[in-house]
Order: structure tokens, then C-alpha cells, then sequence
């Protein structure tokens, strides 16, 4: 029921992403009844983040401006008191990835990380094969390396895959559900942590609405495997979204 | 009919956009039988816009790379006696894009702006609580803003919304009719702002041109709006401009 | 059958490409089971080549920064022996793109050039009518001047029309089929020489896998081509590459 209270709520989400989803992420926000905006300009972002209800901090096709612009942005965010979300694409697959990971993570308080868990694994200086941006392979206890990294920055951690993992470094939830094509469209994890942006905003415990974020997401995907194919499948996601956040899902 | 006549025409429209809504406006010209091309390097854009019929300049996702471009390219359409639409989107949300609208508009003889409400509002100094990009809240007797606007800069003003309003500082046309959703798609108005560029390069009244424009993509919202859902809705969009500019709605 | 071989093999595909389909291309090769990766940062290619299978360089959107990033990641990709395909998207349209290219060709060993006729001009030095990025009109034989840029930069050429030719500069191969309306939808040509990409990681006679995967390519233009409006169009593009390239079309 958290993307119905997003809905009602009608946060405007200021989104600094990279360029492959930037639309996916601006129509799968509008879809739920949330307000995206878009800036990565170190001259535009402090006023922009200044009238938002929430910051997104996604480092997917960083440069040096955008990251210029992150800083500037979750800076601003914390002097506001606004809650803010980093998506560390890929911190595991370049050096200047996890640089700047691990800067964004020192210099600014996130409310939220929300990855996968090979980002997981470089965020947390573990061993791992992570295939690009994609999760890949290695070994880890995601539960524990998820709870730690929680607690050594004061954030709340969430781990997406089969299985969804969401802690605050105290608590531990599990989500089950979904469907594999989410890893088949890109974006979907993207999108999630700008939806989960939306999440901080409402009332209640944080915790639990990730949680229930996460929930709706699966289900959201779940309905979507209806459509045998990926074209289709990917039109389905934002109709579910629609659908969902309008409760009727 | 303006759709249809811009397909007779297939104009070449030189967009420099945000990049958030890129390859909806690509996808959207062509679906009117239009040539989109995008460019927003500053060593580049002369001479794109040297070979194009029109040009767009949406500050939507700006950067000091691309303002330059946007100036530079400006200067050689008008230089050139090629068309060209400001979407000043966003100006209202941040004093970057405030001063880059004003400037462009000091600098740039624009044929047509495209805005809504609160972006118009911005341009002409008035009090309104915009909302990001979207338009947002106030007290404005937007025909009349509308108007003077026009007259101050010497240029149409479409300003979009339930019923938009479309001036050259002397006539004033109305267009009624489309669907909300429009509203929660990302990229229509943008997409609306370079179909316009299109719509310059046709023949006859051009505040007439404009309004039949504006028509028909009331009608193209109105016929998506079969749909139940947004995401399909989206795809009912593209559907309809490709039938509407094929004389077939 | 190539599509086929492309998904047992789920190549990484480092691609710099245009802001206009960085979507687009994303989703389409991850239908063909490919796992895409975008970075345009000259602090970031280097090391994202490093752990790819093949390269992607598109100079669609081209700006000073991702120029850079251009050169460091080819010159990576040669190192390591990396395949590197080479989209010059609008090559023709101004001299910053010609130069650019033709420096890319002088520095940057590729495997691959994919593009359309007035590209294939613009690279030659031979005049042609191109219109932005479209291919235009002019006389020229595609097949000599594509053998003779193939042997002149020992790379291969792929020329899509409605033939698309293929050349190694010592053979020439010949595709027929396909459906006009893949032009009218942006970035298809764009997603076609990242799925060449993918087809330079296979085994077997490189020449073949090229033709191979254009014969499934227009395939999937005749399966769409099933819709009778370029939105639903558009949708069917990606199920069809992800129903081919699963052996089922």
C-alpha cells in the first residue's frame, strides 16, 4: 500500500540519474502520482533540491559536472533536512565509480542506499565479480555485509534480488516475489530507488515503508509476466505502477 | 490538419532538449513525418542548425556546455531566418534557469514560446508557486500575461493547459479539449514545443498553424485516452500522432 | 541464428552512444540476452572497456567530454584486443562530426563501421546530399566505396538501406528485407551496431556473423511491421529481438 500513499502524498522527487533511464524513471514517478524533476547542473541543483521533498543520487553515467552537481545536491539536502537516496550503479565495476561512491558516502548522510549486491560488495570493500552494472557473482552473506554497512553509515541499506533484503543496520525485512525479467529491462532498479525516494516521504516507520515499496514492486512485476514479451513486459511495469498506486492492484 | 501538413513538408528540426525526454520528441516528430536531429555541443550546433527548417532550444536539463550551444545556435538560426520555439521549462523552479530564459530571450529572437502557466509566469515576473517543472499554482490572468509577453518579446506565446491559449500580443485563439494524462507522461509538452517548430515552417497564418497544432494534439490526448493505463497510454500517444499526421483520425 | 548465439554467449557491451537511445539500445540488447553498460566519462572508460567483451563508440550527441572518453576507451579496447564498432551517426551533417570521425578512424583501430549511405560518404570524402542524421540522397556505388573503406581502414563496413551490403573490403555480402518504418522510429540504427557488437564476440567467420545478425534484424522489422502505428511498432521491435534471439521467430 506504499505506492498508494505516495500517490496521496504527491512528492516531488529531484533525480539526479544517468541517461539511460532518465525516462523511465520520470514516467514510472508520474505513474504512481509522484513529481520527478531532473537537474545535474552544479549551477541549477541547490535551488532545485531546495524545493523538493526528496533527493535521488544515482551514479549510473557519472561525469565530472554531474558529480560536482551530487555533492553540491546532497549537501543542500542535509543542511534541509530532505531525505536523500543513493543508487551506487556499478561502485563495483570502476575504480572512479567506487571513488566517488565512497566520497558521496563520507561527505553526505543518505537516508537510503539501494542497490545490488555486487554494488552491496564494493560499497563495502568485499570481494566480488559484478558483471558490469549487472549484480554478477561472488560470496557473501548479503544479511550480515547489508546490516554492517547500514550501521557504519547511519543509513537504512536495501538489497535487491530473488530475494530483496531492507535493514537499518537493527532490523532486518525480506521481500519475496517478483519476476527475473526486473534484471531485463533497464532501469527497473533505477526507478525502484526513485520510488523508494518518494517512500522517505511519507509517515510511519521508514523501515517498513521501503519494505512495503519493495512489496508493491514485486507485485508490480508479477503482473507485469503476463506479457510473454520484453517490449511488452516493459509497457506492463508502468501500467502496474499506474494501477497499483491507484489501488487497485 | 496542421500534423498532416507538417508530414507534406518533413521539415528537419534541430532539438536541443533535456535529456530526459530526448527520444520521446525523436520518436514523436517522426511519427508526424518530421526529421528530428539532436545536438547540444557548442562546437556542432552552428552548423546542425545551418541545415535545419527549425529549431528548438528546452532548457529542461541545462548545462553550462549546452546553454552555450543554446546561444550559439540561437544566433545562427536567427541569422539564418530559421524558426525558432524557447521551452522554457522549469524557469520558474530555479534562478539558473530564470536568468538562462531571460538572457536567451534578450539575446534570441524567438518565433514562439511554449510553456505553461508557471513557466509563463516566471518569464514575466509574476508571483506563482510553481512546482519543479510542472505548472504549478497562482493568481495570473494568463491571457493577458500571455499577450503582453508576446508583445514585449515579439513573439507567439502557447501557453498549455485545460484550455491553452495561443497570442501573438494582438489575436488571441483558445484550444479546448485533450485529457489530464497528458500531464503524467513525461516529454508531451516538450514534444509539443518542437512539433511547434515544425508547424513554423508550413505556409500561411502562423498563429493559425500554431492553434491547428495544438488541436490536433488535444486530439491525439483524447484518443490515447482509450487506454486505461499510462503506460499504454504512451504507446497510444506515438500511435495517434502517426495516424493523425496520415490524415486518419 | 546469430541473435541465437549472441544469448548463449551474454557478451558485455561497453557502449558510448548518443543521449537519444541510450535506452533503447539498453533494452534491445538486453532482448538479445546481451548485458549492456553506458559510460561517457574519460575518468570512467578505461577501466569499463577493460571488463567488456566489445565497444560501442556512437557520436550521435558527441560533446567535448565524451569525444574524450572516445579516443581513451578505443585505444583501451585495441590494447587489450577488444572488438570496436564505429556508429558515425551524421557524419555528413557537420564538420565537427567529419573531423571527428575521421580522427576516430586514424587513431582507433575498429572492426566494425555500421552506418547509412551518407555516412559512408561523409567518411569516403565523396558528396552527398545527407539530411541531419538521416542518409539523404546522392549518386555513389555503395558497394565500391564501401569495399574500398574497408580496405582503407582494414576494418568492415555494414551499410544499411533497403540492401544492406557488408564488406570486409575483400567480400561482399548482401541483405534483402527488412521494413521502411525502421527508419521512422529513432535509434534503430543506432541498437543495430550495438548488436553488431555483440556479433564481433561470437565464434566463427566474422564477416557471416554480421550478415547474420542483419538477416535477423530486418526479420524483425517484417514481425513488427504486424502493427499498424509506429508506438505499438516501436514495442514490437524489442519482442521481436528478444523472441528471435530466444529461437522462437
Amino acid at each position: 500500500m506504499s505506492l498508494y500513499k505516495i500517490r496521496q502524498k504527491n512528492p516531488l522527487i529531484h533525480c539526479i540519474t544517468n541517461t539511460v533511464v532518465t525516462n523511465f524513471t520520470a514516467n514510472g514517478l508520474l505513474a504512481i502520482g509522484a513529481s520527478p524533476v531532473m537537474s545535474d547542473e552544479p549551477l541549477d541543483v541547490e535551488d532545485m533540491t531546495s524545493i523538493s521533498d526528496a533527493l535521488l543520487i544515482n551514479i549510473g553515467t557519472l561525469n565530472k559536472n554531474s558529480v560536482e552537481a551530487m555533492f553540491l545536491a546532497g549537501k543542500k539536502a542535509n543542511e534541509l533536512n530532505i531525505p536523500v537516496v543513493l543508487d551506487p550503479v556499478g561502485a563495483g565495476a570502476t575504480k572512479y565509480r567506487k571513488e566517488v561512491s565512497e566520497n558521496l558516502l563520507r561527505e553526505i548522510k543518505f537516508d537510503l542506499i539501494r542497490c545490488n549486491a555486487g554494488e552491496l560488495a564494493a560499497i563495502a570493500g568485499i570481494d566480488w565479480q559484478a558483471k558490469g552494472v549487472d549484480s554478477g557473482e561472488g560470496e557473501m552473506d548479503i544479511v550480515l555485509v547489508a546490516k554492517d554497512t547500514a550501521k557504519k553509515f547511519g543509513t537504512m541499506v536495501a538489497v535487491s534480488g530473488k530475494e530483496d533484503v531492507v535493514t537499518d543496520g537493527e532490523w532486518i525485512l525480506f521481500v519475496r516475489g517478483g519476476h527475473e525479467w526486473m534484471t531485463q529491462v533497464t532501469g527497473t532498479g533505477c526507478l525502484l530507488s526513485a520510488i523508494c525516494a518518494g517512500a522517505l516521504c511519507l509517515e510511519g516507520d521508514r523501515l517498513e515503508n521501503i519494505r512495503n515499496v519493495l512489496a508493491d514492486y514485486k507485485k508490480v512485476a508479477e503482473f507485469a509476466s503476463k506479457e510473454k514479451y520484453l517490449g511488452s513486459f516493459q509497457v506492463e511495469i508502468i501500467n502496474g505502477l499506474h494501477q497499483i498506486s491507484r489501488g487497485e492492484l
